[in-house]
């Protein structure tokens, strides 16, 4: 994974660029460059939370070639998405592609984000490698500047997230799941007609829901102590 | 695709309202509903931008409980996820995983997000069918609230491109599952003590599994068929 520069391009509220200094310590971004901002007081530390620490480490640059200096890729954000090719400037690819692309990239990424009333121009634009437009609803596309920023952030921290661990079920421990049913179905004299299909339905509910370990041994419990009850109460009689 | 439900609980700060207003007009959610939130002034209508109708359209509701009635699907986010499965009241999903899950589910799902320094509390949190936490940095996983809607939101609307419908089991049906699973324990002598962990359990596994109409109605049998079996001969003792 490269190292992600976040560029603010001539934010406009304090506030937005606490709160993108956030989102960066959320999902792990640390360079900041802010391109001619806006005054930064009160009210960006307030937003910031524990990401002040990377606004305190924001450098500043006057222009967007030297925000853009040194990194090995430069992408633009762009709400406004073209259909036409000819127009090939504002040709883009929705965030989670950006992840998968970069995952494997050394180097530095430098992702741009635009002024929040007009976005980035179009000499700015020009000089991006690659331009990425988040999907959104068509009569309100435009996000706030910190949200378009946390979604891209986003897809960057889970393109490079691993698959998380989690102890689940064994096979064979499903199968035992399975047993349990069938000898409650047993114990129970449920109609044999019906029995095949309850068992997959209950195969098919299990194989969606995933149990971890712990479930499965709760729901064994639950499974053959009713099964033990009734087989119980039956021998009394 | 479900129609959404967004429930911010307890909000304190206005402008994470209006934010979070917009994001929903930015992903094609309109339903918000506000529990106890705090006075919503101009800094919540600023933030709203174009998503101002859905802020004017916003209900109050005075707990939890009546802010998620009619949902069929209650969805909990929790920033601290587990890697205990004993604390399985914890366990979630990511948010990519609920779009992919909740997708092809008619009727309504509620998503509600917690407050802003203290989230969801426990006895919300059990009230869910399915959790959902966002990936993030360990050394500071907490969004801004209207960061971490404007994930979920996101990625419900990016998993609304494929749907296939499927008769999902109601929110009333779902109910009526977990009432005869709390009467098969009753009929069992389940342990007092275990007994509200394993209804959450069950509650978590039923939520990630989005059991169909049918398997509702199989499942039911089962569970009903157990403890009236038992009843019956306890009854004849």
């Amino acid at each position: 994974m490269p190292r992600v520069r976040v560029i603010l391009v001539e934010p406009k509220s304090e506030g937005n660029v606490g709160a993108v200094a956030r989102a960066m310590r959320n999902f792990g971004a640390r360079d900041l460059v802010l391109v001619k901002p806006c005054p930064l007081g009160d009210e960006a530390y307030k937003r910031a939370m524990h990401g002040v620490e990377v606004l305190q480490a924001a450098k500043r640059a006057d222009s967007f070639d030297s925000a853009t200096r040194g990194a090995d890729l430069v992408v633009g954000t762009s709400g406004i998405d073209t259909r036409s090719e000819k127009r090939f400037a504002r040709i883009s690819i929705a965030p989670r592609e950006l992840g998968t692309r970069v995952a494997p990239m050394q180097g530095t990424m430098a992702i741009a984000f635009g002024r929040e009333d007009f976005g980035l121009f179009e000499p700015e634009l020009a000089r991006c490698d690659l331009l990425v437009t988040i999907p959104a609803a068509a009569d309100y596309p435009i996000l706030n500047l910190s949200h378009a920023a946390t979604i891209v952030l986003y897809e960057l921290f889970a393109a490079r997230a691993s698959t998380r661990t989690r102890r689940e079920a064994s096979g064979l421990e499903k199968e035992k799941l399975h047993e349990a049913l069938a000898s409650l179905l047993d114990a129970t004299d449920y109609p044999m007609h019906k029995r095949a299909r309850t068992n997959v339905m209950f195969r098919r509910l299990v194989g969606r829901a995933v149990p971890s370990k712990w479930e499965f041994h709760a729901l064994m419990g639950v499974l053959q102590r009713a099964t033990k009850r009734i087989e119980r109460l039956e021998r009394g009689r």
